[in-house]
């Protein structure tokens, strides 16, 4: 920062727009009777010239804090920062504060956090969760939008990523190049994201009259799952005089990278003989595979974002309820495809 | 969350602490004359009531906001994040709010939010950056403290990791390993973080009397550029007849990956022949590798912490000035030891 310049003030922005001081506080805080065209004027004037509202002052005067919540319960974060991000960008641009509080899955620090966020007056809450597994809604007098973990209770806003349209673009994507053999190994059966993925894949092979060469194996989200898995699948098919794959469908990039490995190192060509299917894009993961790996990207900025819009939504009276679906986006790359 | 109850107000505190209401605030907000033993008597009847200041009330009656600013100019967070975790956990235990705020490198962006975190009015502000070059200060009238990335102004606080100490943590292990052929493969010749390690571990080898095999091999932080330094590497001493290292100190856990990986395809046993080790503990690099890598840990959670506890030492008045150093923690795995 070059220099700090005299801050911009109110009667800064009623000058250039033409108006009266008070007429600029009730417009940059949507509050009196103005019309349309006033209020555009001010806020073009606010924004040319740079002017950012006292936060205390403004908040004195409209009852509102215009900062928000943003409660992780996640402690990597791995999945939360992404969807965190995203919903700081959305409420930054929105001239919002976030304030952060996380509770790496403690609910008695999440009980305390969500106390000391209702003590600074927040006007909303976003709630992250480390897994897509619904989870227990919190109790309190403000809007809340739940983001990747949704709320158990139906009538709560959630958002969340479509895991099995993932599912679905990975196998039309396979069927197009034209594998017909197509096996799955992903990860914790007791997870949500992971049975979601495989009867929507599973159910997409119907849909085109197939099934995948062997029953779905759940495992761990793990590379070195990835090539126990593939030692399994080489096994059974080689004993069984069965044809092998010639797709498998992974439920992470992780498990994905472990798959490839062990082909390579088993001498099964990647994607000549076998292609081969990650989710998330992980970078680290999918990049540094080898081949790099075609996977779904779930854009959890982007399902932050949207978080944030439910919840400024919610904030200016209009509530959303139920899960709102994130479609991801399929990511080609060379792990199905050498062209 | 069971159920919202009556919330605790200020009335019950001083029931509890056999005070008034205006003895509570003294106490709980650091003014006006009190005995030691009554504030404490305060704050002992607040914690177990679970008593939580109203924000707006507390900062009005202050001139503090009990907020904080967290600036990351990061943009995928993978240093960044773990830093303003650590921050936001130590100032949360000092009932201070964080306030979120990402530039993602991009300075206008950088400027807007460092207005809008004094329009919130906070008391102090933490930067965060994505890597460890000094950076240029920010100009604000709040005490301010830099994390990861230290400022470029002498006198400003900074809390950055001990690269030199890691690398001499390395090497040490290494020789005690009895280990005397050391190659150093990094990343990025123009990053600091890359010079200062492997500066450190040359001079902890010409301590011991010892050189490292060949010049060390600067190129990027990818696993990729590990496979390709570990062919040149085998490739020289082969041709040379020169005998090959029997330890690999290298600037990442990714670059260290990529190494083992390519020690293992080429017949080389880790740690057998060639004892490898990381820099991060970057548990998907350090974990999953093949053996899994023996690594620095930066503890970067414990460095954002205690950036927290400078910045609420200038809060209160009592200011750090210079870089304080957070030494890295070895973390002994199978790369360089089977016992």
């Amino acid at each position: 920062m070059a220099s700090t310049s005299r801050p911009v003030r109110i009667v800064d922005v009623a000058a250039l727009a033409g108006v009266s001081p008070g007429t600029v506080s009730k417009a940059l805080n949507n509050t009196g009777a103005l019309r349309a065209s006033t209020r555009e004027r001010v806020r073009e004037a606010a924004e040319r010239l740079g002017f950012v509202p006292d936060g205390s002052a403004r908040s004195l005067a409209s009852r509102r804090s215009y900062s928000v919540g943003l409660l992780s319960s996640d402690s990597a974060g791995r999945f939360s920062i992404p969807v965190m991000l995203g919903a700081e960008n959305a409420l930054a641009a929105g001239q919002m504060s976030a304030l952060l509080a996380t509770s790496r899955g403690d609910p008695v620090r999440e009980q305390h956090h969500v106390r000391a966020l209702l003590g600074r007056r927040v006007d909303g809450i976003i709630v992250t969760g480390r897994n897509t597994e619904p989870r227990r809604p919190i109790e309190v007098p403000v809007p809340v939008v739940y983001a990747f973990a949704p709320s158990r209770a139906a009538a709560d806003a959630s958002v969340v990523p479509d895991d099995a349209a993932g599912a679905r673009l990975a196998v039309a994507h396979l069927l197009a190049l034209g594998r017909t053999r197509v096996a799955i190994v992903t990860g914790r059966a007791d997870r949500l994201s992971a049975r979601v993925r495989v009867e929507a894949a599973q159910q997409a092979l119907r849909e085109a009259g197939l099934d995948t060469v062997r029953e779905p194996l759940f495992g761990e989200w793990t590379e070195r799952w990835g090539r126990q898995a593939t030692d399994a699948l080489l096994r059974t098919t080689q004993h069984s005089g069965q044809a092998g794959p010639d797709a498998i469908v992974c439920g992470s990039d992780q498990v994905a990278r472990g798959v490839t490995d062990r082909l390579r190192e088993r001498g099964v060509s990647v994607p000549g003989q076998v292609a081969v299917t990650g989710y998330d894009d992980w970078d680290v993961m999918s990049l540094a595979s080898r081949p790099p790996l075609t996977t779904l990207d779930p854009r959890l900025e982007d399902l932050g974002r949207r978080a944030a819009e439910l919840l400024l939504d919610a904030i200016a009276g209009a509530p959303h309820h139920g899960v709102e679906l994130v479609p991801p986006q399929l990511v080609v790359r060379e792990s199905t495809t050498d062209d």
